[in-house]
């Protein structure tokens, strides 16, 4: 037994209430090094009276470690454990104390999580589980008005620069509204609406108003109003971390220094307030002179910025807000922004942009998901040709392993946004392998997001490139891409196990890129079938029951003596599935 | 290098703000296998510019892994960063996206420390680094008044049981005072003062008043004033996990019943509120029923214990509280419990009970610092002979890395408190073993604290045996053990040295149970020698400079020929010292 692979600690994603009376804990091991892994629990005031032993199952594995994973329920809300490491003749135990030959006497020197506490317990939003979001930059969605256009805007289509209009307006998001029920989306996520100077809206000037060029708010209410009667939750970008330089705080700073009633709404390192040596003397996003950082320690701004929150709650029963560059805002900020946003929708989807690791603000205080960009990453890299299965299998059980289930249940899973190359883009314009991203992304854990127009085969390279308008002509879209699209929204949606079981891959394989994975609940059992090669081939897998047909076909498949070959083009997929009685 | 036992996450002890402009970077690996960690850094909105290459050091080591950690001191507040690690001709870069041969193109998949805000950098009172603190179970310390004495009492020093009461009180700890000056102890820690049917008061009837057997308000201020007036600190005990039986709300639950109007206060799982088959159909301390835990996410209940913690607060100058079954009450308690009480005093100083890995409360926003019953289990078991040097070096480096090092500078280190056998008790009535846990009690980083009475070597096994009466008669007393106390707090008093200076261990052999250990600053070096075993011995160690003293004896000591040899008698030890220039 390798035991310096061992690891658990008495918390976070390692140890953790999933609700208000289950524990979840989870142990890494070396790979494949342990035979058996048993959870020794008990209530320390009576261990003998309530010890149970929980033999723990292979949730994941990575490159060099599995992890074994078992959901606990202690009878009286506390838990003291231990656990019994089994290899060949070796036993180990592992506790609080250490690592120890002797079976331990408990509950003496055991891991504890003391109590489950409803108010501590992390909850996450129902309908998240259920979610397939749309992302809408709106200056390039749809120009629904050219009245309110900022002058001058460029004719739509034309190329994308740092800096210039096209009209796109909530008036185009309200018009093309069909276009999104027909996809099938049940979720936008919205890129800035507020008042701002710029076309992408992240600095913004006022954050009560909606931008004259988009619409106002009675307009941005009838856009709520009308994605709620079919059926769409809306979700905004909240830009906490930094204002416009145009916010009239920020200006009285600019206009009266360290006299300014604002001068503490912002971080200043020096007075006057300017750019220094190419150096903002305040702190910025980035280096960012137009973008100050706010103070969101400072009550004043606190208290304007959750009222913010909670006003477009309560204005248009908002569903979620998306946190722009949360990760440089301070944790007492977001612990009362939770507070403050779930006491007035309890099911609002709190949405962090943090793109390494963010358990910091997953442990149920703070934000129910992140951005999932590892995701991304590995995906692409994967679908690209520059990992074999075997890797791929180990990338997604390193991210699936990040966090508690809670988040990995409504994590934010997307394959670009308007901060990353577009999707047929990053694959070389290969719309097989897009599919295969695609097909990978809706039979996976966590909540998919669609970056407006992949679904049409909006190209694109980095920002501003990925930031193309829209396009509306049936012509120029491609309407296999879409129907395509359409049909693994439908699929998603239909089938609770693409949402909420268990997956397993069957088949990643050291040197080659092909994989077989599943999805699996009480009822229903799916499995994926992916070629992701430039040549043909057969797929086979040991499969014993018959029953089994293709869910975009119909067709019946069943395997031979034992174990199903399937026949994939190149780049092909097959998805099959079976009830289970 | 073995790959496995790399660990780092980007988070609470392993990157963390030591102060509003450090970040201490910490990462594991497999004990001697590496040659080389160095911390790349930067910032990630400006790489190139900032980039800085920071050599790490091994601050501690445990059985199986070496600890390596730096100072960062980015240059805004953001903090990007990899590990390069060295081992022969090997070399890997650990990064957020994992492990890697090629060099990393940072800032891309680093780590990240985002950004350093003040108010989430984690502070402790600078006055818990000097101090020396004193455990005084007040029924047990000394009889000041006898009109006060709950009808029977006991003779003062026969036999406790688990019910018995002696008489002792507020005006014995105010009559004993010059004692404690005497002694040098410049802190107490009072368990439960409020009144309750019990002597050991853990069973709250009224959080608001001073037991009247012990004294009343008035009385405990008075006691607080001559502290104060003595540059004593005082920390009491908060009982928030539950009161005692006899507490009206509860009274009104047990008449009321799901009507009454504080039903919600407790946690009842079944009306009618009785012992049912043994068990509480509430939730209590451990399974006793006249222990009622609190609900303290309700908000009256949150409302009234916040304004207990409070009201002390502000009525007597408390310096900080003892928190009482602290693991088994909710985070948003303690978080708003720590914002109130360093609201009213920033300098107070929070003490959890928690027997296990604490580092869920010791992350900045719950408690400064727990009681560290893992060192008192570790120390005993190495001074009673269970240990050699090897293992106890192990032992005490896997407890440093436990926390961050703000709660490593004023964790609360006992060797015993009236929930374990009594120190003279544990090491089998030993004088010569009890002295060498003192001295590395006294010579080693925390804040120190002493059961009252072990410095005239009271004794007692477990739980009521060590609760004895404090013995005042100045025959019955141990005076030589008085006066060792008297020496090792003045010495650490004296030296800032050994509050904070670095520890680390010069010897601490495989079989062996004598060690050298040293505490070294920029003034001062000291060096710890002990024989731990029941011959005469003499320590060698490499020594090249020859302006060392005893600190006890003031006689100097001069290595010969580079090696410095101390004679020591069995269980002997020896304290040497030098000013750097």
């Amino acid at each position: 037994m390798l035991l310096e692979a061992l690891y658990h600690v008495p918390r976070d994603k390692w140890a953790y209430a999933y609700d208000n009376s289950t524990i979840h804990l989870r142990i890494r091991t070396k790979r494949d090094d342990l035979e058996q892994v048993i959870a020794m629990t008990g209530d320390k005031y009576n261990w003998a009276g309530t010890y149970q032993e929980y033999p723990m199952e292979k949730a994941a594995h990575d490159r060099m470690f599995d992890y074994w994973e078992v959901d606990v329920r202690p009878r009286y809300k506390r838990l003291s454990y231990a656990f019994k490491l089994v290899a060949g003749t070796e036993t180990i135990y592992m506790l609080d104390s250490g690592l120890q030959h002797d079976p331990p006497s408990p509950p003496g020197e055991c891991f504890e999580y003391s109590y489950i506490h409803e108010i501590d317990v992390f909850k996450v939003p129902e309908w998240a589980k259920e979610a397939v979001f749309y992302q809408i930059m709106p200056e390039r969605f749809a120009n629904g008005n050219p009245d309110n256009d900022s002058k001058p805007v460029e004719k739509w289509g034309s190329p994308p620069k740092f800096d210039n209009f096209f009209g796109g307006d909530l008036q185009g998001v309200l018009d093309h509204l069909n276009h999104l029920v027909d996809l099938g989306i049940n979720a936008i996520y919205f890129t800035p609406l507020f008042t701002s100077p710029s076309y992408h809206k992240y600095d913004t000037t006022d954050y009560r108003q909606v931008d004259p060029h988009f619409g106002d708010n009675a307009l941005l209410k009838k856009v709520a109003v009308a994605c709620h009667e079919r059926g769409i939750r809306v979700v905004l970008d909240a830009v906490f971390n930094h204002c416009g330089e145009q916010f009239p705080p920020f200006q009285d700073v600019l206009k009266h220094g360290q006299n300014s009633k604002y001068a503490g709404w912002f971080h200043i390192n020096e007075f006057p307030v300017k750019i220094k040596d190419g150096v903002p003397t305040y702190d910025t996003f980035g280096f960012f002179g137009n973008m100050p950082k706010f103070n969101t320690a400072n009550p004043e701004v606190k208290e304007y910025l959750l009222g913010v929150a909670e006003y477009w709650i309560r204005e248009i029963k908002l569903d979620g807000w998306r946190l722009d560059v949360a990760n440089e805002i301070d944790h007492h900020f977001w612990r009362d922004f939770r507070n403050v946003v779930k006491r007035v929708n309890p099911e609002a989807y709190i949405i962090g942009e943090v793109w390494s690791d963010s358990l910091n603000w997953l442990l149920g205080d703070q934000f129910d998901s992140v951005m999932n960009y590892p995701f991304a990453d590995k995906v692409l890299e994967f679908f690209c040709g520059g990992m074999d299965g075997y890797n791929f299998s180990n990338e997604m059980g390193s991210l699936v392993m990040r966090y508690p289930q809670q988040t990995n249940e409504v994590i934010f899973n997307m394959l670009c946004t308007h901060d990353t190359p577009r999707l047929l883009t990053r694959v070389g314009g290969d719309k097989r392998k897009l599919k295969l991203c695609v097909v990978f992304l809706f039979t996976y854990i966590g909540t998919p997001c669609i970056f407006y127009g992949d679904e049409i085969g909006l190209t694109g390279n980095t920002d501003p490139d990925c930031r193309k308008c829209m396009e509306w002509d049936p012509l120029k879209q491609d309407r296999e891409l879409l129907d395509f699209y359409k049909m693994m929204i439908a699929l998603r949606k239909k089938h609770v196990v693409l949402r909420q079981g268990r997956f397993r891959f069957l088949q990643a394989k050291s040197g080659n890129p092909c994989i077989i994975y599943e999805r699996l609940d009480q009822s229903m059992h799916f499995t994926v079938w992916m070629n992701n090669t430039d040549k043909a081939c057969v797929l086979s897998h040991p499969i014993q029951t018959s029953d089994w047909q293709d869910a975009l076909t119909g067709e019946r498949v069943a395997p031979d003596s034992g174990t199903m070959n399937i026949s994939l083009d190149p780049y092909g997929f097959r998805i099959l599935y079976r009830h289970i009685k």
